[in-house]
């Protein structure tokens, strides 16, 4: 007999009709012997629309502390609903909000990090073979104040309750049926991986996959927590995600992912005086904008040009925010743009493979792309190109690291987020 | 400047719109000086959707624990959008849930009882000159259990509330303008109250009146809250409610109620052995049904005739539990009859003045109605008559006793509860 967290996404119960279904597929769980832990996310569209309800209500941006006891709600709605679902098949469940459980973040609002968890309810209610259902993506301050653990937060929840309670198992229900070498929609022969490692599905995580979140899968590999991912509309087996995922086949890269929220700024004709990048990425800290790729293009007469690549949706500001420090800084102009995507290889064999790298290039230029940014860590290699060219560089990378054939990884699937 | 609670029932923000208005007068009332403390019920008919939704899910009845997890979301939507809505206005304002604000009930669900207030949350944020909005209708258990307070919960919140904070008016907000002499839409000369005692208050509760909620009314009497009833539409004065009421113009009776929820059921040939009739009640008791008054109406042959009345919503469970126990307490048949009202007339100094009954029953039988059931306490009396004498008896009694010129009470306008 196991211990088993099975975490289901909004749009798994986005339905009575999938709510129902879902019930059914924790009673049958149950009835092999486990004990059952379940987090659950709000009802498919809840979200949105209590946010629709939200700018009704308010013409600037509502407070953080009010959006999160407001958004809070729909988990709540989900979690009852379950509850009664299952006690309607026959079987006990008892349902808890965040607070309720003993999931204690730090003090932000519409972002908090789970700092404690208490499960004594959790596990005093599963001893009393009852199936408990958390609800996902909340919890509470030291002060009491409800508390959202922001995107993905639901994946965290299971992860974070798997590890508290030292389950054996943490289930992540969604709605595409594993990992894939990459996206399916763009790649027909994509295949899904039996197994994967924590660090390969961080890097995947991270480089854009909506499958889970990098922050559910750092709590996974930093407590040891088996997951898997698999489809909560099938039978089929799902990937695993685990500390050392087997190496088929010799297999080096494991999966290709592309993130198309990406822009590049430049910064040109910056003097090249000491601390003046400080200035500019300090400055970009401090207006929440996270950079991800720093590239310098060349220095002519004292002068250097830079570039970074930050999320598409922060483009403006970060323009914005530099040209707030043009007269401080002293550089010639500020320049930015779009239609532009990074494709990401990952595998954990990379860093002891040589030659990755040249034919990632190789394939890419092959295309007629060109390469306008490229970053590298020990077990990825990301360039960004132009977005034109995203479909035949990443069956081009896919073919060429031989993925076509073997059972390997994905990335960007639809979002069954939270 | 004044500690003020403001209660507003789900009509009053039953939209975006109609939140901002009300939101517009929490800060005019602060700007006034005031502190303030809101208590707020669900949003319009959220609590209904949520009870739909419930059946959609669920084939039998809900376990009252989920139902209370569910229902209990509708409150602090509410209160995290008029909060919103407050800030927006450019004034401060926190939301507390139940259990936020320290409302500890009993341990049952769907209507427990308050029974402590820890309110120091409430307090600090006052000293810090938030305005603080609380979700009524809701608590929580010792044990950290989420409950409800049952019907009419929203107006008890309020007034434990402001007893707790010692706050010094309770004002709450409906959708009539205060308390009247009766239902204006029978007696068009119905007057609006200036003021009422709450013994007068909690007999027209208890009567019938969907204004105040019998146990908010209580709760107020024992701890001396000082209440106004008023119109969250309109700037109008409306009704306080406190200890000793005005006896403007020795006027005895003050207000006429009356209550449609009513049926008669008549256990008929019942043995005169001990113990039959409290068989009869205590069964009646163990099946939850309320029953209001009872009658004997002779003996013969050692064979004894009963009636009382019950809601109608009782009636057909309240025939069956009878001829459950036939057998056991021998009785010759049970009937039942709907299409009754239940008068009655209330006034605090009726105990003190002759003849008010007699003129009770002079006026209904000079409109030719028949008296069923007679029940009198210290300051009310009930007839219980056929339906279709309604309008011309409340009519009457209300021109007999005065009331048509003077100022005074009323009773069942359309409901803003919870």
């Amino acid at each position: 007999m196991s211990l088993i967290v099975m975490k289901f996404g909004g749009s798994s119960v986005g339905t009575p009709e999938r709510m129902k279904r879902v019930a059914k597929r924790i009673v049958e769980r149950k009835a092999e012997g486990h004990s059952i832990v379940v987090v659950v996310s709000a009802m498919g569209d809840t979200t949105d629309e209590l946010i629709d309800l939200s700018k009704q209500i308010c013409d600037g941006i509502p407070p953080a502390r009010e959006m999160d006891m407001l958004l809070t709600t729909g988990e709540q709605v989900s979690v009852s609903l379950l509850a009664m679902a299952i006690h309607s098949l026959g079987d006990r469940a008892v349902s808890y909000t965040g607070w309720q459980c003993g999931m204690i973040t730090e003090s932000v609002h519409g972002k908090a990090r789970i700092t404690d968890i208490d499960p004594h309810r959790v596990l005093k209610a599963i001893d009393n073979d009852q199936v408990v259902i958390v609800a996902g993506f909340q919890g509470m301050t030291e002060d009491g104040e409800i508390t959202t653990l922001g995107r993905g937060g639901s994946d965290t929840t299971a992860v974070a309750l798997a590890a508290a309670i030292k389950a054996d198992l943490c289930e992540i229900y969604t709605d595409v049926d594993g990992i894939y070498s990459t996206d399916p929609r763009i790649v027909k022969c994509a295949r899904k991986l039996t197994d994967i490692s924590y660090d390969e599905m961080l890097e995947l995580a991270n480089l854009g996959a909506a499958v889970l979140h990098p922050r559910a899968v750092e709590y996974a590999k930093n407590y040891n927590v088996a997951l898997v991912v698999r489809s909560s509309f099938t039978q089929n087996e799902g990937t695993s995600v685990k500390e050392v995922a087997s190496m088929e086949q010799g297999i080096v890269v494991r999966g290709i992912a592309f993130d198309k929220n990406i822009a590049r700024v430049s910064i040109l004709g910056v003097p090249e005086r000491p601390g003046q990048l400080a200035k500019v990425f300090t400055t970009l800290a401090e207006a929440q904008i996270d950079v991800d790729i720093i590239v310098q293009s060349g220095v002519m007469k004292g002068l250097a040009d830079f570039s970074f690549s930050c999320s598409l949706t922060d483009r403006e500001r970060a323009v914005n925010v530099i040209e707030g420090i043009q007269a401080e800084v002293g550089f010639r102009e500020v320049t930015s743009e779009d239609n532009l995507v990074k494709v990401s290889i990952v595998g954990a064999g990379m860093v002891s493979t040589p030659g990755v790298a040249a034919k990632m290039f190789e394939v890419i230029s092959s295309l007629g792309a060109s390469i306008n940014m490229v970053s590298t860590s020990e077990i990825k290699m990301s360039c960004v190109i132009d977005i034109q060219y995203l479909e035949d560089v990443v069956k081009g990378l896919h073919t060429a690291y031989d993925l076509d054939t073997a059972d390997q990884v994905f990335v960007g699937g639809p979002a069954d987020r939270r």
